[in-house]
């Protein structure tokens, strides 16, 4: 039997049959990742298995450098091959790593490869995958199609012209391709050689004179409204926690005045900054129904070396361990007090703080929305078998997973689409077991729709994604 | 097969076993709840369903907020059926939430009802329940006797006047009602509208002029005093974190006099006020050979616009992320070198702690009273399952599991005595795997007296209360 | 069967049998203990199973303490065979408790006792063991030879002249006994009447005339050579935190400066000397390819009264829920920014932060040395089934577990050595276990390599001790 067989991942009998009758079926709705729409638009087609498999991935290269491989291997200058052989050297290592079954499944799914890879099996591997490749069946469009994705929200900057999703729009490939609004850098005013560029690029972009904190929130909604008009439906931030310490108009406005004329803000005076705009998107999202969403935990440029050497996104990041419940507390809270509280996601990357955001999200439940306030899927390092459980755990044991938003990749990689599969198999493992322990009722009429809601139902219910 | 059956949640053979022999027949002693001691004095009737069932339960409403149910519905002006309807509505949205477990457990042992309740369900469980209720056989006093339960204690205010608890013992119930000493608002110095007229209230209720400090502290042993008088022993506190930064007499003394004068402390002069009455209350208990209690953890009353509307324990509450070790260390620390350190049961909001409050009891264990310092059962969102296997697996990995006090409900409802045949399945499942994993030897001469002190010996023996 | 049997803890069968064919045959590797070298040196022989067992084991005081029983059969005066009857007396009491597992695992490999250890069987079971110590096969000799411990390495402060570790090199023991170079005196400016005397010892240990604190590192330097010398190759530091908050020479030396002439440093002043030193330690170890050890998390001496009568060690220990991650970081990135960062092991002690920890370690992994940065075993409390289960899990899923040192005892005892084969089975029931659920290949090819890797190998290449 193949390492990747039918039943991967299901261990009871339940699970078998609640995956294969409820969770296969279901398309993907990947509402957040980081995939190039510019690879989308122009239907990227891949060299050869380095180009869509290695090209950017992180998550690889932190287990190769921890496996004693070289960095020319990883983000250097050695050839595509000699990369792939260094990779397939460091997967046996990876054994009980989430990457050893990501890679099995990936090369199963896409190039229907059996092997375990490791040293021996590499030129195979390499020269089958290549020649799959070499089909043309596997462009970003043919991956699309084959894993029915009916819709990804990308991940963009304000100052984005979105070209790449009009042309998709325009292109009628059956995938909808949204844009994603993330203004992390507009909170940078304690980086001024960062922040004022990106707030000339803004002035640019939205068409508009800023000299004034108050010109930079108009031109921040000129940009939500064109993301809008473009079928976004969902903003999203990268913060380590949230901002929940507040400042007068006037006192956001003299700090960010004093960042346009090349001052940095204080850590204070940075996190009030962030406070205030937090606010601001907060309303916006509001205003139009979209949902936020809330990444909270990262410590990024850990290695500063590094850093230096190769910028943000190379395998620099862990979980920092701040206390997360107060500061999102007084946002939430504040937000709803002036009755702007949008639909939220919470993704949370340090596994400590599960239950404390499964159960501050129930403070801010209304009443209205189904689900209003989401404790989202596991996260990065959170995002394997382990962890998922966690997460579907804190969400069931504290909230109501049947309205669970359930998986999205966050992926930069066309090849991440398994990843659902992955997430599927564990939710149906999860449910099985359940039942065989009796914990839940052994009824399909209860748990086929819970489970094909998670898949997707929730999440295209919810969102309000134009998918037709 | 019903959902729940003889051997629910009980997974392998040796649990089945354990459970039937050992857990069945011991009886209740619900050491703290929060019952209101009138209903027991009056055996109140319940004249419907929700009236029983659904009356004060936030646990409910937070279900059934995030489940888009109106405020009407849970704490609104629907009428009685309209609200367990709404609520029959969101139970099956509850799968894998304790609820669901809780609430077909509750049907089955008050009702005899075997239908899992969902709105097809909801009109015929109505009747049912009704017509049992109407046989006048579950009032307050019938339910405490059907459970068996051998002793309560609710929770007081010192200047509680405990006429229900007189009225009940003159009564000759069986099931003994003690009162429990919870002076929360004796610290409330940083807000004097509430603290002012509470001390008023005390200095009423102890027939005591109180112009100093050391005059509320003495009117507050005289409640102590009395509440001794009417067989209470034990205490409670419910505090986001310990007190442990000590201020002099004098300078308590000061920010006493200010609050009474009508200025409200800093939250620095709170936290030392604070840790000052939390020796003083330390003090009385150690005196008496009471047990004190401390819910560490809660982060309460979040949702501002819904606390102003519905005021505190309506359902706006979820759990801190405060650090707990340094002042609940330097607290114990302070009590045991002045020889004033009581029995302990300290109870933990968030999963992330437990091991650091499975740890710091074994600091001040003193080799005298077994089981002198406790760490409590699974409290609030800890109370199911998952959490309480994390409890009992942190204490008996770090401490000794055999002195455990176990269950109790902390509830407001009489409708929460399965919690403890709930929680005697989950003990039991827990031994039994073990056993069968080899890691318990099959002896029931060792397990029987394990489950039989976990279920009710240890307690009875500990806090000693009169159950005579 | 008696309840240590040969597949105890082994609930797969292919966890039975990985344990038998790849986890029995590897050596004993305990890179990081507190044995005393002067018993090794000396042979010691063992009067009782008292002295043996009981004489400093704060773990079996703290379980004695919550059950009851009182110091003088702790730490106090009573008669050897009357402490050991009070442990024998408490050990029912442990069920649960990893004391339960490791008492009767001792007994059994040591005297070959199959009893249950409780009153009634203590007589036998003291006979039995004593007339085995008796025999003198059980001597500090005997015991390594039995374990086939191929390497111990103590925990010694800078000032130790090693006189017994030379002895142990000249004896021609089997067993390699190196030492440890733990300079955790040298942070104590915060103290100076412990400070003051211990920098006097190091000028006499190094012949070294210690007027600044440059005199005192150069000092350091010539001590760290000749652990060099004696064998050493690692270094140990016991932190509450990492400490990550710099200060130039200038006010190092100044706050050195300050604490010799007698004046105690400010918490913030001891928290910034501790960082420069740590620097400090950190450029020795890189130099000389040394692994340096960090031991983080432990709140120590936290009853001040039995911390006055009985000093440190002896039971009043616990978790600290300081944050980590931030201080760590600055500490791993400032001594990567120099290029002095060595090999280092971060052992943690709060299972919160396992995952803050799993991938902080992964910030620093230099593609050079495979597995530089490490997640140390469980540690101290969480040496146990359930916590090395979740250290192994977060190092799994965060990292590389193929390049895990594995176990180390961390005891100050001789009967410590079946904690090895205890970590051994945890290790291979979790491998057998994810083998049967289809998550690890079933081929022992990949599996046994892996496991002997993880039991002695990856400690052997990476260490660098001459074990020949």
């Amino acid at each position: 039997m193949s390492f990747i067989h039918e039943n991967f991942l299901l261990t009871t009998k339940t699970a078998q049959r609640l995956y294969h009758e409820h969770a296969v079926e279901p398309p993907i709705l990947d509402y957040h990742c980081h995939l190039p729409p510019k690879d989308v638009a122009e239907n990227r087609r891949f060299a050869n298995l380095f180009e869509i498999w290695l090209e950017g991935d992180h998550y690889k290269w932190r287990a190769m450098r921890a496996n004693g491989i070289e960095e020319r291997y990883c983000t250097g200058d050695a050839a595509p091959y000699e990369k792939f052989l260094a990779w397939a050297r460091t997967v046996p290592a990876t054994l009980r790593n989430p990457l050893y079954h990501w890679t099995h499944l990936e090369l199963k799914r896409y190039f229907g490869i059996d092997h375990l890879l490791d040293e021996a099996s590499a030129p195979a591997v390499w020269d089958r995958a290549n020649a799959v490749l070499s089909d043309h069946e596997l462009t970003a469009h043919g991956i699309l199609g084959k894993f029915r994705v009916k819709a990804v929200c990308t991940t963009d900057d304000p100052t984005d012209d979105l070209r790449y999703h009009k042309a998709i729009a325009a292109s009628g490939l059956a995938t909808k391709v949204f844009p994603t609004f993330r203004p992390d850098k507009a909170l940078n005013v304690h980086a001024p050689e960062i922040f004022n560029p990106w707030v000339d690029a803004l002035a640019a972009a939205s068409n508009t004179h800023i000299a004034t904190l108050n010109d930079c929130v108009g031109a921040l909604r000129k940009r939500h409204d064109y993301f809008h008009e473009m079928g976004g439906r969902l903003s999203d931030h990268g913060l380590c926690h949230a901002y929940g310490d507040f400042p007068s108009d006037r006192e956001a406005g003299a700090i960010f005045g004093r960042a346009r004329s090349g001052h940095a803000a204080t850590p204070e005076e940075h996190r009030r900054f962030a406070s205030y705009m937090m606010l601001v998107f907060g309303r916006l999202d509001a205003e139009k129904g979209w949902t936020k969403q809330l990444h909270l935990g990262a410590r990024r440029n850990n290695n500063t070396r590094r850093f230096r050497q190769m910028g943000p996104d190379t395998g620099w990041d862990s979980i920092g361990d701040w206390p997360q419940a107060d500061a999102l507390g007084n946002y939430l809270d504040a937000l709803d007090q002036e009755n702007a509280l949008p639909k939220i996601v919470v993704y949370n990357l340090n596994p400590a703080d599960n239950y404390v955001l499964a159960t501050m999200i129930g403070n801010f439940q209304d009443g209205v929305t189904a689900g209003k306030i989401q404790f989202g899927s596991g996260w990065w390092f959170l995002d394997q078998k382990e962890a998922m459980q966690w997460q579907m755990n804190a969400l069931s044991n504290c909230g109501l997973f049947s309205r669970f938003l359930g998986m999205l990749t966050d992926s930069r990689s066309f090849m991440s689409y398994p990843r659902h599969e992955y997430f599927r198999r564990v939710l149906c493992d999860l449910i099985g077991r359940d039942v065989e322990h009796g914990e839940l009722p052994d009824r399909d009429d209860l748990l086929g729709p819970l489970i094909h809601g998670i898949c997707y139902g929730n999440a295209k219910n919810f969102l309000g994604l134009n998918l037709e």
